[in-house]
């Protein structure tokens, strides 16, 4: 059943602070060039003292611009990130008031499958707005890695930035092509130990914080498990994505991947048949900004004029989890 | 439009260690009747070493066994909570891999609203039901709130309690009576700052922690300012949910509110007319169990047969955010 559901307008916002791959290389105390062999980000930026819910604000007010639309036309805020502000109350709130709109009451919840929240609540949100419940719904994606990096783990410190997007999601008319075709997710909990943050939840609350016990509290990330993980499952979620459409992969204007590593990126383009011409990547300039990767990917495919109305992407990605999430939809 | 789902079984979990009023007054070092007279919470449990995915893996057994189904009938694990067992992966997986269900590939994530997780996401998966996207949702809240519970403020100490509750969500018959009638939720940032726990997210990271902050990685509640917001908001809230359904407060068999406070518990009964009859209050033997309040109480209405199949049941609640929540539904 394809979803009346459009992408009306996208944002994305990033944060002051601009980390070159040599500043990263010194400060990581590497050899130049290391950070731009192994990760291939080239500039990642990192919050000065801004929160995450004012960056998803100005996301959210960019992507508000671009669909001609102003607070008052949401009906629904969802906060779509795998990082959290603080653990009471939710992001979406914190959002919510950020942008003056406090007295708003307009419905503000999280939806979080780390960095596949965004696919998450994409897919999750369009069938209230199909059904007519939400006529237009706000998700924002707002993410501060720079806090959580574990400066021993050298390869993921390097990889990931700082940043929110954001998308105004509507219904689209009838007679217009813009449509969600299929959507899917799966979670194999197997391989939930392969990237986490141990402590700072209720298993290992903060007040155990300490110099023996601070790792746990930092991201911990297995990516030879993951890669392998990925290799195994990506190929037949995506053929079964596709059958659901009647799609092949020629289908697609663009892929928008997460962008998890430029291993990953690799994976995408040898074991899924996607050709360069088709990938959007923007891991050199972003590094991986968790959920906000693919909605950054969206708003930069329509930005540079490469996906136009009527078009068809593919949103795909994999999450701590460990999830695999696909969206495949007309522009 | 009414939504074609109906509630199939739930279960609810209580952890091991009971705490009566008695041991809670010498706790806080309080005179023997405070804590009773403050909150009316006589029993509540504590975990030991259990975490909240343990938890909630066997409330979700017993929702399984109730609705007479096996996990393999469950096509989506959605957890609703307000607290997190650690911050990556989502406690939907940890969930998922608790239940022995690891390579089950069944999608799983994320939503929360606080105390009003389990009612936004039985709000939204009934959406996605309702469209045949996923025939049976297993929804779980599980919380610890024993963790972040700040001891030098009393009554909030005095108020919660541990535990979990899960509930199978499926598409009911055609020409079965069970629906969901109608659903709202409104957040009203304003009072973000009435309920929150400060430290732990990206604001203010754990290494952050020591004797002079450690206020700001517990549960802060500033409890009438609450408690005004939702009396001058409930009112208006309730008539406009059932304004939607058509329903006057006497057609409800049962009315399961969040169990926020026994002074929530007296607003509710005075503001919006529900007789002590109706009420489901279930504080003196659970206290407030954040998110899985409204689902414990589900539970227990059905379990001690005070509402039947056919009957009307509302949920409702306040959560921190803030935000305010109900559904109108058939059993």
């Amino acid at each position: 059943m394809a979803l009346q559901v459009r992408v009306a307008g996208t944002g994305k916002y990033l944060p002051g602070q601009q980390i070159t791959d040599e500043q990263m290389d010194a400060q990581l105390q590497l050899r130049p060039g290391w950070v731009r062999k192994k990760t291939n980000v080239i500039t990642r930026h990192f919050i000065d003292n801004e929160t995450a819910s004012e960056m998803g604000a100005k996301a959210a007010e960019r992507a508000l611009a671009e669909a001609d639309l102003t607070f008052a036309d949401i009906d629904c805020l969802v906060c779509a990130s795998g990082t959290m502000e603080q653990p009471i109350p939710c992001t979406a709130s914190l959002i919510q008031r950020a942008m003056g709109q406090e007295d708003s009451g307009v419905p503000s919840f999280d939806i979080n499958s780390t960095c596949l929240s965004f696919v998450a609540a994409l897919d999750v949100m369009s069938y209230m707005i199909h059904a007519g419940r939400y006529a237009r719904v706000l998700v924002v994606s707002t993410e501060v890695a720079s806090k959580g990096l574990n400066w021993e783990q050298k390869e993921s410190a390097a990889l990931f930035g700082d940043g929110a997007a954001a998308a105004v999601i509507e219904r689209s008319a009838p007679d217009a092509a813009s449509r969600i075709l299929s959507a899917s997710m799966k979670t194999y909990s197997s391989g939930a130990r392969y990237s986490e943050i141990r402590g700072g939840g209720s298993a290992k609350h903060a007040s155990e914080y300490s110099k023996s016990t601070e790792a746990d509290f930092l991201f911990d990330m297995n990516g030879e498990a993951i890669f392998r993980m990925a290799s195994r499952l990506l190929p037949d979620f995506l053929k079964d994505l596709m059958t659901a459409s009647g799609a092949s992969i020629k289908d697609y204007q663009v892929v928008i991947p997460h962008q998890g590593s430029a291993m990953a990126m690799r994976l995408l383009r040898r074991k899924l048949g996607i050709s360069e011409e088709q990938l959007m990547y923007i891991t050199p300039d972003h590094g991986n900004t968790i959920a906000a990767s693919i909605p950054m990917g969206l708003h930069e495919a329509i930005r540079q004029g490469r996906i136009r109305r009527g078009e068809r992407v593919l949103l795909l990605g994999t999450s701590a989890g460990f999830s695999l999430g696909g969206i495949d939809l007309v522009y």
